[in-house]
């Protein structure tokens, strides 16, 4: 039979991230493809204990939970935020299935069909397709290594009219950027002014690679508490498959969440929720994050003296301060796109860049993932890809 | 500030059920308002083996998983439903979160603006909501207790055009009504006929009181495996916290699906459907489903007990063959949304019945919920709820 799907599905779009990964997990290649954290440091000790006194809690705790999510580790991500100087309570805490689910709930209660978007060019791939499943018409702002440019988000805000502004101001997926401290500032000035909200999409902040510097976010800014939604998550820094993150921002705006969210799941799994209440409690998550940090910036370090071996010029990219990807660019007339099937056969794979624009496409980018491949597999995967680059490009 | 939120938030309507619960919890009534399995037995002693199996199967099961959900549980789905009568394979299973997700998920991909769903009426009220936050038209065909009209829902489908047509054939909620062999056939020989879609909904269809009669599914009889999706959960027969469903059907609308819950969460949790894969392979859950089916027919007949000592005449209901409701309806003049503050006032609490019909609502009904209390709990809340219908209602 033919099956008429709703309008909306026209505007799906699968994530070629994702079909990527499908094809690589079955061969024999060295991805530096998805946005996967590295498997060997996750921290199965704590996990297991943490499971082990949730099931020792009782029967109680294996019953349907509230939507909003486990109390306590509302309470407990209050007290994380303290630390990053966010201000919030509890009440003010949505948990959900992951930061993706937050980015979801968030568009699914702010945009209709044709509202603007903005957002910095590139950014996460995830989120474009989430906000235009919606209908939105997703404008990017120009920026450069220190943020969006005030003056052409000024310029945007006044003529587009945005629903809000999705920014991911520290450790950027996919360029590993981060927004200087006045370039936020500027921001939340602008979304004051204007009346416009702002989307912090924070998964990666905690992965900084010099702890001593403070990168402040801009909902620790936001003194009046009404115009930022703050999201972040537990997947990169315990472990993916407990899916948990969290939202905080206005009551107004997480109590119209919560409502939807109800009507999606009723609730995410409250066994995950409770174990990472212990996992907060009982386990050194603060030490446990430095140690990410030390393997990640070795990891990020090994991968860049593969780029280093390239033709000055050829290839540029910014070393990154945190996070978990490389983002580079080739010369104007490479195609990454075209560059991945050769890669894709000589054993190694990437993302090409064009899938994070907004707008505009850049085909000569390209982004490296460093947190998931061992030394070993970036060894063997850059040793491949620098190859495959020196022979593609005309030097 | 004024946060505008999108058009379709006009559509938004909280669960009432979920709003009473909360006040509930607070104080010292007992509830026969929420749809809670016993908690009593719920099968910790497997639950726990099998996270323990999980954490001990190493850290790549602690990883991002696949949207579609972890595989082997989908294998032992497609197993579990063959017992059921359903032929299907895991590609066309996807794993959500609680068939909440299910219905959503469908809901996200059929549904456009205006668009008809045809239901039962009374139905499962969260569904209702789901449907009209997309801006379904839903209208209601009538029945009697073998199930849908088959005239009203022929005239219906001609004259409405519906996207799919809705069903808990099984022990509905919220009155437990059972659909005779013959209504599903009927149901599915005229979607064939007119080429509609069935969404059928079967959470409680393993809670039946008498083992050797079968409820054949509406799936059952769908050879083609084109016209009807199929959802279920453990939620009622392990844990409702392990929050996780599934739906089956034609693979080309699980495929849309699946691109739909990508952009929802990427993936449900993976360490809550591993460990359920370890419960279906490795615990008795037949067994246990038959413990479940003796301890709620032992309270479901205690409560009736209760009502059958009200004046003949003033309340009837149906003897429910399973699941965990009972409906009853009063005289013409009663309102049980003023008697439910009484009731309250006494300490016992029960559902409204307007609030789960599409269309006419029957304010004269309400849904008492008999699998979360004790049976101490049962003779104390029935007493008070006697004493107040006694009262309420003109002798």
């Amino acid at each position: 039979m033919d099956y008429s799907f709703a309008d909306r599905t026209k505007n799906f779009e699968s994530s070629a991230v994702r079909d990527i990964l499908n094809v690589i997990q079955q061969g024999n290649v060295i991805s530096f493809a998805g946005g996967l954290p590295c498997e060997e440091l996750f921290p199965l000790a704590a996990v297991q204990s943490a499971y082990e006194k949730v099931l020792a809690s009782g029967n109680a705790s294996m019953q349907y939970g509230l939507t909003e999510g486990f109390t306590p580790l509302r309470e407990g991500i209050s007290e994380w935020m303290k630390d990053k100087g966010i201000k919030t309570d509890p009440s003010r805490i949505l948990l959900t299935t992951g930061s993706q689910q937050a980015i979801y709930l968030f568009s699914r209660i702010m945009i209709s069909d044709g509202d603007v978007v903005l957002t910095e060019n590139p950014t996460y791939l995830s989120a474009l397709q989430v906000f235009r499943s919606f209908g939105a018409n997703v404008v990017s702002v120009e920026g450069d290594e220190h943020g969006m440019n005030p003056d052409d988000l000024e310029e945007k805000i006044k003529r587009c009219k945005p629903k809000f502004i999705y920014v991911i101001p520290t450790f950027s997926n996919p360029d590993g950027k981060v927004w200087s401290t006045e370039r936020r500032q500027r921001l939340l000035e602008l979304c004051y002014q204007y009346d416009v909200l702002v989307l912090e999409d924070d998964p990666y902040g905690e992965i900084k690679f010099d702890e001593s510097i403070t990168y402040p976010s801009v909902a620790s800014f936001d003194h009046k508490q009404t115009h930022v939604l703050y999201t972040s998550t537990f997947s990169k820094t315990v472990v993916p498959a407990l899916r948990t993150g969290w939202i905080t921002g206005p009551a107004e705006v997480i109590a119209m969440m919560s409502q939807a969210k109800q009507m999606v799941d009723l609730h995410s799994s409250s066994i995950d929720q409770q174990a990472l209440y212990f996992v907060l409690r009982d386990f050194d998550l603060k030490g446990h994050i430095q140690q990410l940090r030390k393997e990640y910036y070795k990891r990020m370090m090994l991968m860049q003296d593969y780029l280093n071996k390239l033709t000055p010029g050829t290839f540029t990219w910014k070393e990154p301060k945190g996070g978990m990807f490389l983002w580079v660019k080739g010369q104007e007339d490479l195609n990454t796109t075209a560059l991945l099937s050769e890669a894709v056969a000589k054993g190694v794979a990437f993302v090409p860049g064009v899938q994070f624009y907004a707008m505009n496409p850049k085909e000569n980018t390209f982004r490296l993932n460093y947190s998931y491949p061992s030394p070993e597999k970036i060894n063997l995967g850059m040793d491949r890809l620098v190859s495959v680059l020196l022979n593609g490009v005309p030097v």
